[in-house]
């Protein structure tokens, strides 16, 4: 997917989104100017996640917005989602891209420089840095990298790449800077009282960074 | 898979095998006596389940003895498993079909005799009635189907039957004179302390009340 679009990414968080249901918060993410999206569960048993995704699917699709699955790689065959996002201790990466096959995007998350040079020997469709900041959002992760970390990165990786971690209105515009081909954030915008115009916002950062 | 042998099928369980690793109670039970092996892990990270699932497909290949996940699909696609074994909260069995092909065994849990009556109209190729029994091990599930369940599904199915749910020493002989082709056991064996001497008793019951 060398059209994949990494600009502002949406990672999903039900227990952030203030009760508010996965399908409006896509939507308004997406109209606001969310380039792709993630669905990250790891509490709903298989058939509602497959439900759950299929769902995402049929309003991602007319909008042309990727649906990235997250770690469970069955649920992205059984609804064929555009992709997987796989971090180190998911499946090895070998195996989702001999099981998804060549047109299915996978990102892989670095935590490291040092796996994101070993990324470098790996077709992935694109990198995620994880955690550019400290963040509450996602606790079982290393150091951040920090804005070094990404030029770093950057400055030597043949992917794309995308910062995680800590992401917001007031720095988002320095993780671009630093190199990132977008940035991905959950709370920014699904905690937000009006997710669409978190989101746009966000795009509107983005955008003039580049 | 006409010729799976259902008679004693082993479901692993680490928080009940006191310490001791998969690859110890799978092979310990499989030389007592055991037919099937089915991996059954909610806790694990993907690339953790899917180490073991490899581990334990080369341990019981050179045996004969089928591999069968729980639920993952991805795992069982990962280390190319012999079956999937999927309960009515899990993918849809339609999808897993799709998915895993002709030739991978599917086995479905059903909980009521309805579920096996609907159960007819798919090919899967065996049904574990669950539970015959109440039992500890698994507490998210329907009232017991007793002996008198047992009965009645085997009165009308088209499918192999495995009866799981309470089964020891004590009961494994009235599950197969109730019909079932064979019984499923988790505690009988993980928590014992020989568990292939366990699966051995088990094995003679089993053979002897056929």
């Amino acid at each position: 997917m060398s059209d994949l679009d990494l600009s502002l990414y949406l990672v999903t968080d039900p227990g952030l989104s203030r009760g508010r249901s996965y399908e409006f918060m896509v939507e308004e993410a997406v109209k606001g100017g969310v380039t792709v999206v993630q669905l990250r569960e790891k509490n709903l048993s298989s058939r509602k996640f497959y439900e759950l995704a299929k769902s995402l699917m049929s309003l991602l699709k007319p909008m042309n917005i990727p649906l990235i699955i997250n770690d469970r790689l069955d649920i992205a065959l059984a609804v064929d989602a555009d992709g997987l996002h796989i971090g180190q201790s998911d499946l090895p990466y070998h195996i989702a891209r001999k099981l998804l096959g060549k047109d299915t995007i996978i990102g892989l998350s670095v935590e490291t420089i040092e796996q994101a040079r070993e990324a470098n020997r790996l077709d992935v469709d694109y990198i995620g840095l994880s955690p550019v900041f400290s963040t509450n959002t996602k606790r079982d992760i290393n150091r951040p990298l920090g804005l070094s970390g990404v030029k770093e990165i950057a400055s030597f990786t043949k992917h794309k790449t995308v910062g995680i971690g800590g992401i917001n209105n007031a720095n988002a515009k320095s993780v671009i800077a630093s190199g990132a081909h977008g940035v991905a954030v959950v709370s920014a915008i699904v905690s937000h009282d009006n997710p669409r115009k978190a989101a746009s916002e966000l795009k509107t950062i983005i955008d003039s960074a580049k």
